[in-house]
C-alpha cells in the first residue's frame, strides 16, 4: 500500500543546516519562523488564530535513509527508532506543537520552531489541554538521562 | 512534490463503521486494540515498552475527500478544517496518544484507541510529559463548547 500526500504549505525557519538546531519546541522558546500555507488552502484557517497552540505535521525531508537503532540526542545508547524522536525514521513524518502569534492572509506567525528551513507541510491541527495532555506513569530511557533537552543541539548524525 | 509513505503496520481496533466511535482517545478510556508491526520493523520497537504512553500517527484510509470548512462533532457551528480535527483533511493523517499496555515481538497492545479497525500505522512515538505538554492561554471554538468530548460519538457526517 503507498499513500501519497502533497504539502499543503512550507515551513519557513532560521535553520539551514540541521547542525546545531533545538531538538524540540521545548527547546526552541522564542525562535520565531513562519508558515506560508498555499492560496487554496486559506479557507481551511478560519478560527484557528484562536488557539494559542497548533500541532504542526511535516514531511522530515532530509532523512532519506532510516536505521532501526539509534542514538538519541538525549542519550549515549542505541534505542529502537520508536522509542526516539530521531529524525531518521521509516517514515520520516514530523510533529511539533508551536505557539501561534498570527495569521495574515495564508502566513501563520510561529514561535518555537524546532525545524529546518523549507520543511514541506502536510497537516495543521488545534493543540487543546482537553484532549492532548497525559499523565505519564513511565518514560521508558528518557527517565535514565538528565533533563537535558534545552541545552542539547541537533548534531551531524543524522544527516 | 509527492510524498510516499507506506504503512509500518496495521491498527486493529473493534470499530469497524466510523459511527459511534469514540472522537478522542480521551473519549476512548479503556476501549483496547492491537497494532501490528511489520515483522521486519521489530528492531526499532526496542525499549519502547518502557513508554506508558505513545503517539500512534496514520493514515485516515477512509478519508477519500476533504472540505475546508467543517462543522466539527463537538459544535454546530463551521470552522475551517486546520482548525479541527475533523478527518477528512488535504491530507487525512491523524495523531493520537494511546496507553501502552505491552509488547509481544510485533504486536503491541494499547488502550484508549479512538481509530477504525484496519487503520494504517505511518509512524510511531513516545509520548513524554518533558517535550509534549503544553500550557495554552486560548483554545479558539473550543473555549466555547462545553467539555462533552466524552459523551459525544462519531457520526456519519464525514463519511
Amino acid at each position: 500500500m503507498l499513500i501519497k500526500y502533497r504539502p499543503i504549505g512550507i515551513i519557513k525557519t532560521t535553520f539551514t543546516t540541521i547542525e546545531g538546531m533545538p531538538i524540540q519546541s521545548k527547546a526552541a522558546q522564542g525562535v520565531k519562523g513562519t508558515v506560508e500555507v498555499k492560496r487554496r488552502f486559506v479557507e481551511g484557517l478560519k478560527d484557528l488564530e484562536g488557539f494559542s497552540h497548533i500541532y504542526l505535521i511535516f514531511h522530515l525531508h532530509k532523512s532519506k535513509r532510516f536505521n532501526l537503532q539509534v542514538i538519541p540526542f538525549l542519550d549515549t545508547k542505541p534505542h529502537g527508532v520508536f522509542a526516539t524522536r530521531a529524525p531518521r525514521r521509516p517514515n520520516p513524518v514530523g510533529i511539533s506543537v508551536v505557539r501561534l502569534l498570527n495569521i495574515r492572509d495564508n502566513i501563520l506567525e510561529i514561535e518555537n520552531v524546532d525545524m529546518l528551513d523549507g520543511t514541506p507541510l502536510l497537516d495543521i491541527k488545534p493543540y487543546t489541554s482537553k484532549f492532548d495532555r497525559f499523565d505519564t506513569e513511565k518514560e521508558g530511557w528518557l527517565d535514565e538521562v538528565p533533563g537535558k533537552v534545552n541545552e542539547i543541539k541537533s548534531d551531524t548524525r543524522f544527516n
